[in-house]
């Protein structure tokens, strides 16, 4: 079976399991404070260019997301994202269940605009009633978005523009982030997000690690005593140099962006495939993830030879199906699937 | 150094790396759906004796504790504790962020009693005001406990009695149960754990996974939708095989309880020592953690050439130490600080 | 200045206030056990049909809804409501705060389908990831709704078997219940909202009564320690009996549908009113707010004298006004509207 | 029967319904913004000293502690607490509802010290692991305490003087605190709360309101958008007003301080008869509430003609009886049980 399902479904790249290895048997102190993740943290600090900025370590996107907007957020103030970004329908409530409601912004391909926040924000103004509602607290992107799509640095900066003049956070969910710096369309680097955002995170999960992503907190006046909120919401491993040795792998040696290229790559590869023949795009993608229209019946056929997702059913009864491919994706998989269209 | 800080500072018996470094480039479904998952969940069903259990992997002590506990209680239920319990004093209030108070028991060598218990719920029977307080709705217990004393099958089984009368769940930490179920006193077994809690785990963590928790869910109607509240509080892992290969890894060929009685042995060959050099012990430990009474330049002799943990500090000023050792502790370090005694 | 802003305005008919006067030197317990509150309940149970309904008084509608969709909810479900329910924009994220996401349904009117529900549930039947996103575990709908329009008996049957069906709570908002019992258009009792609802509650603040909503709950299985839960949420006053006897009150001599009849007769007047002279209806409302289309200019000239609410700005320029009347609107009011209009 | 079993049993003083009545049918905008709520707010900074402060009107004692102290609080932090608080044993959870748990400090009579707050930030500051604990984030002190004592100007000036050293928030629960301002062993004046406290309430349920408390804040900088946090919390009245008027009421012509007085003074009576008669007082209370020890023999004796609360049970069989007087008490009800006893 050729796998085409998710970015997640084999281990990581092999230095993390041999760096693993290496150290299995010596001994350093818990929770973060070991020499792996004071290096990791370095060469984070290094990666987006900013010494001053604070940068901790988690286990996976849904744990990272909820608990980072419940740090940034007040009680009484919600965050705008798009409607089909990650927090908003596929997280199972985790921002709610720590109380905040996730206000809902009109998306295109997966991305909302600076023009909408802007606008949300003055019916929000404009609104007598405005105290008996949420107040807007953040903005929360992801980069690549959920269709795979990016944003520009223009766009990007227009959002931050807005954030701040509107005394808005802007975070970006970069658990994708890979794919992103991996993508020739990608005009946008961790320096520009250290600049724009008040706080993003470099995806591990699904970019070659066994788990984990790393926050950057760009600002020192936000997430006070962020350890003890991570530890109270149950996000501090013990043996946390697992992820700072998996952090320093991927950050060195410009492994991070190499596999991202090698995965867009591939998924570029296919893309290109299906329109050749003949296959509508859902959108183009400039990433890892692909969207290609079919009917049920070319659906039925490739799916015996290929995994991939049924994203959604249109009303003209063809489906939109995911493609994936990640650091893993051997290449004969994307040359015998592409001989079968 | 001689390391006897903690249980938590190495990384993993070598035969869960083999097995990660095995299967890495293999592809799996995600979220714990995989055969790796499954397999482990097997071993665990048939190590508890219960082929009804329904085992979920979560990543850390914190997190297991206050989720199992949230989804065992409604909102207006508390837990009964010892005071020395971990979730009591230990997880920056993880209980309390999900909106449930630690009701506090007294404790002896860091246990509860079935008396107490009893007391407690007779003493909030008979307050007039029981409406305007919080309803106890369950009791945990740690086996070992906090202290590195042991339940005894007895003392469980009177617990596991008053909880069935007054309608608690008993709910078991297993953060060390590899150090309870290798110390030659204990006569608990994973099977009785499964007849007397309702829910318990199985650490990983501590007990020689890179990390990890196993929670067993010994009736068919608590936690239901469990993964859903899990994904929900930021506790599953993508790549959730990680932990089905560590458990099934553990749980196979009496690893886990061999790890634990190596620990053990080692523990108390150097509570026999310290006994022998005169030093008077907190409590007498039959697990992996020893409590040792000194004087502050005893100890800080003792700095010079070992690390571990000053406890408390008496009104007469002399420290209690804490000494742990685990499946990694070399036996060279044992015999080397005892010539340093 | 002629008042139509809404229907809290003034304090309480005459008769509550008359009550407390009475009663205002006699002690009693607290916390809602003295003798009113239990003959306000009985009073209750007559209304409703429901001898073993239990019934408990609330201070105010966010305060109702937010405690009685958590005390409903497990912590990993949400509600389904109208995209315009109170719920969902109007109380400041009160549900979201007690960890519940509000799913959101298409409406017309202000009112919601069985037929929609269905479709909701069969989506998220059909999810291959369903496990990963929100549970819906009850349905919000309100009568009369937000928009003054009526649920008839065939639709709440409707989406009362559906819920059955589907295995969820169905939970009725009557912040403005007098209204409905008294429009000519009803066909749904309180008796029939007993048969239909697992809760509903009578309101009381926006129908006469200085504060306080009459929760009834029709089932016996849900909502256990229901006071507690009250209790630790703030929604206890010490001094129940001003509920009771508010209510005592309300439901006696038939007072309460008395009191909406006339407030939907005036308004029903004025909605006639508007008509004869031109104006559009945003929709026709059997119940006391009613919903006028007019130009800015038209209303700039209307404030002069009355005071009303802007509810929406339309695409074309044109505003939509909200005008309500209540048991205290004098009869002179709508006639001197009237002749300006 | 001769009542002494709380002070909120009773109606409200006749004032406050007269000017329900004068003003019943005009009309006022909702949720506090009415005349009377202005000038309410007017009174209170004018009888507290501090134009600056904020006012706001909740209905009751427990729901007003739980929003205060989460307002003031961030999600990591904890509330420090007599252990006879009122907020920790008597409010069901609430602040634990809201995410945060009580820390413990001794008490004597009800009441805590400077020193041991000092102790606690100590022992908190020298703790290895204090990330790992819940840090503590503010003081709640009631006034008078919940068994009547009160603290002096010069204890309350330590406790916010350490508060500010150590940068915690002083929150005064004031639920009776017309009774701790008409004792004659009282020095602490509404303007040295507002001083010495960043939050307080004057408390008027049971101080000779229908319902409400006070709450002042005396720092800018805290409780941003409170409105919001209060409708989020269903806290907010529709028809505010109701609370204005009280208010306004109590707190003119020294309304306040003469109900208080006059009820200390009966109560004080009651303590000197019950000395006189050679009964053990718990505690000397110089306010409305007080403690005495009987045997339950004498109890019950006096149960025939008195209904008062037995407040605990000592070890040798005893019991502490507590009687408490208010606004409502007649002169005969002291004199009468004065015969009895």
């Amino acid at each position: 079976m050729l796998r085409f399902a998710c970015d997640y479904q084999e281990g990581c790249i092999p230095e993390i399991l041999e760096r693993l290895n290496d150290v299995n048997l010596e001994a350093s102190p818990g929770y973060g404070e070991d020499e792996y993740c004071r290096r990791a943290r370095d060469v984070v600090r290094e990666a987006v260019g900013n010494p001053e900025a604070r940068v901790m370590f988690f286990i996976g996107g849904t744990q990272t997301n909820s608990i980072v907007i419940h740090g940034l957020l007040r009680s009484y103030e919600g965050v705008l994202s798009a409607e089909t970004g990650h927090v908003c329908g596929h997280e199972a409530g985790a921002v709610e269940a720590k109380g905040h409601k996730v206000l809902v912004l009109p998306q295109k391909e997966g991305k909302i605009t600076a023009e909408s926040i802007r606008r949300y924000m003055n019916g929000w103004r404009a609104d007598e009633s405005r105290t008996h509602i949420v107040k807007p607290g953040m903005v929360y992107v992801s980069q690549p978005t959920e269709y795979g799509t990016l944003y520009s640095k223009a766009e990007l900066e227009a959002i931050s523009a807005v954030c701040r003049e509107e005394n808005l956070y802007l975070y970006v969910d970069g658990a994708r982030l890979a794919y992103a710096l991996g993508s020739p369309e990608n005009d946008v680097t961790l320096k520009d997000l250290a600049r724009l955002a008040d706080v993003f995170y470099i995806g591990g999960t699904k970019c070659g690690a066994l788990l984990g992503e790393a926050v950057v907190v760009n600002r020192p006046d936000v997430l006070p005593e962020f350890f003890t909120l991570m530890k109270q919401q149950g996000a501090v491993l013990a043996k946390g140099r697992l992820l700072g040795i998996s952090f320093e792998t991927l950050l060195t040696d410009g492994r991070y962006e190499a596999l991202g290229r090698r995965a867009v790559a591939l998924a570029q590869r296919l893309q290109d495939a299906f329109v050749e023949h003949g296959y509508e795009l859902a959108m183009r993608s400039p990433t890892n993830q692909i969207f290609v229209v079919m009917t049920k019946k070319e659906r039925d056929r490739l799916r015996q030879w290929a995994a991939f997702e049924t994203w959604e059913t249109r009303p003209d009864g063809r489906v939109v199906c995911r493609f994936v491919t990640s650091w893993a994706t051997p290449e004969a998989a994307v040359e015998e699937i592409t001989k079968r269209l």
